[in-house]
């Protein structure tokens, strides 16, 4: 299988806050965000891997801005890293200022997305090749996130999650 | 402000997976299934501090088993512990077996709110007492949780994270 | 087929109401609220019956008390008694205040669903048993309901609805 | 104030039956239909009394025909009596064949409306007039409807329900 | 095949226009209006040709008048002009003020739809039979209409288009 | 007012296509399509003017391909020319094989908006500056549009229109 570059896996979603989609202080819900960057990132983990993508986990997520009505909200997807038959895909979610036309970085999000055939059984998927500076850190550090994940499931002895450990020291 | 129990702020919601919420598999989409369960827990943190709760954090989250079309899927969440103004919410997600009636346990998440006034500051929010085994041990998992948060966040020094320092060793 | 219990077939559905599902008045169409309540009875049909379940009536409902946009509503159906094919389904309405925590009742319906098969015959289904006064009391009003809906529909003579006859010497 | 007829309240809406409002056998969920008959109905109370009208009961109604996905379905409602700030409105639903272009008739509702100011306080509606046979009929039989919705609110005494206690004798 | 007349593909809609529906000036979003105008033209060319009609082409739209929250609309479409398996449908806009009763013209609208058999391949339709002095003038218009349609899709050269070309001498 | 490029405005919407989307061949509805444009449009519009941008008109639209449930869809909008107070905003659609991941264009169509202040009043919008060859090509060609506009509402008398008339000699 021929490596794919993360800018291949590229997926943007622009749209509107709706007033259906806001909680009591008209900004949108924190669940709504969760579902649209999953649809972003199944459609990147799709690209990269030509399959149907199914969401395996989400990593820890913050909400450190609020995005209140009316907002354009842009989510960017890429992948980050392919491993066997897992993606991690990196989400970034701006808004822009209508009047100034300035965009501002509202969020970060980290989803993983497993590769499988019509049956639902996990299938091979390319090697992902960095090639920005940004793109390069975030496989990098993909790998301390999987040894996390696999940690925290109990299925890594936190001895073994050695690029983990590392941050504790 | 008088503390609440965790069965005070239990919330459910049972509802089927219709057509619109499926991925190709036929299964219900990773993304639908976080933003039911940010309503649910919205409203637990609501119940615990009759406040607005908005999304502050979603923890780790697997799908460790897919949800077909047609299931009915239980989301059942309490807050677990709370803080200055934040509350942890936790989540267990059961789907149900129409011809035998079992209950299967399919998915758990923990989802963390802050309680605001009507603008949007944060403000206090009474302790949470856990009465049953699990809901203490939730509640004591919890500061570990907090703590791998700030160091994530680069609040905390991993160093300083004591109960989280201690999984490592 | 072995009976159950009207609290084994409980199914509760707890949501906001948003702004996409309120009139002019910013309270919860009526409309809104039958299709809720349909969805949660229709669970909890089949959940005695553990067969698809279809709605075959829906009772006289009055919307004595209006739910305002941004309520806690809770829906909480139990099978209220059960006749060859059919189930009655009594379903509760309560909304929160936010600030208080108190429950207000705001709505009583009653529903009724046929078992089917997966060819949409109907299929017999187990027996119910109440067991609290208030099931108890529903259960028994439950076959002057199914008098009164037959006479309606012409299938019974008003002089041999005996249950129902009652009510008017 | 000036009486209208009951065609100048009447309202059409015609729409396809799509997989998202469909239950497993594939066709319309009863609660989906009874969302449509509200909306429908809603609009014809309001144009009869140009008022805001908000949903006050629906009564019994019987689903005796499944409308397949995929089909058309029309729903006509016109005002079939005023009462001092409240209509009764008479619901028809069709269901077309494609090919043969034939209409069948699968169901038929009635639901009350009341006429409310701004601030949701009820208001006189005018007079309705039916002017057809069928319209004649309906208008003469709201009000044993509304007498027995009287008697089952515990509103009137079965006694008094003059109207009503005809059919029991 | 039988010709049919316009009034028999006559499909009419009305409904509300609710929050979720508008834009920041609280008008009803033109691409929800265009979204319900091919619902109800798709209706009246299944209607007219008693097969699936898929749209082929939206005529040019001008959106004269913008329709507020809230608002009753009334979508009418009747075919207009039937070729050989393609069908021209003319849709009028109507929404009422809610204290007067009057309707206002908000819009006009022309799709054209191609009948087809299950397999997705066009079939012949009947012959269309305008009735009214409208019903004429927008069959005779159709003509015109589909000439400017080949022109611009580079199917006719804009020398052949004889009804056409007279507009502009 | 600084003018700005074409490239500045560009906004991309990159969606699947769901169930509830979908006609009875399986294929996303035109009315779908179409609504979907003009929410990218909107974006596209309000990021040239920096306010808020209503759907004034759309241009003849022809869906000449059909787009499959589950495939993915980019919309890719983009002004192509401003006039005083309005904008014409030129939409090109993709869909693309999972299996190789090429995509195919699928559909093109022009939507025209005008800028307009909190209380619905148009207002100036600067200048647009063509770069790519296609920019250029389609700013040129937008004229004609304009007029083709004016003429069909009965504003320019066809004579007048010298740029339209051109492709008719």
């Amino acid at each position: 299988m021929q490596p794919r570059t993360a800018f291949q896996s590229k997926t943007v979603v622009t749209d509107l806050v709706l007033p259906s989609e806001t909680n009591p202080l008209n900004n949108l819900f924190g669940g709504e965000l969760l579902a649209r960057m999953d649809r972003a990132a199944s459609i990147s983990a799709r690209r990269h891997s030509r399959r149907i993508a199914v969401t395996a986990s989400v990593n820890h997520v913050a909400f450190n801005r609020s995005i209140p009505l009316g907002s354009v909200v842009t989510v960017e997807a890429k992948v980050s890293r392919a491993f066997t038959t897992s993606m991690e895909v990196y989400l970034d979610v701006w808004i822009e200022d209508r009047e100034t036309g300035e965009s501002i970085k509202a969020n970060e999000a980290i989803y993983t997305f497993v590769a499988v055939d019509e049956t639902g059984r996990p299938v091979k998927v390319p090697e992902l090749i960095p090639e920005t500076e940004l793109e390069k850190e975030r496989y990098k550090a993909a790998l301390r996130r999987k040894q996390l994940s696999l940690v925290l499931a109990g299925k890594m002895k936190p001895a073994e999650a050695t690029e983990l450990k590392a941050i504790f020291e």
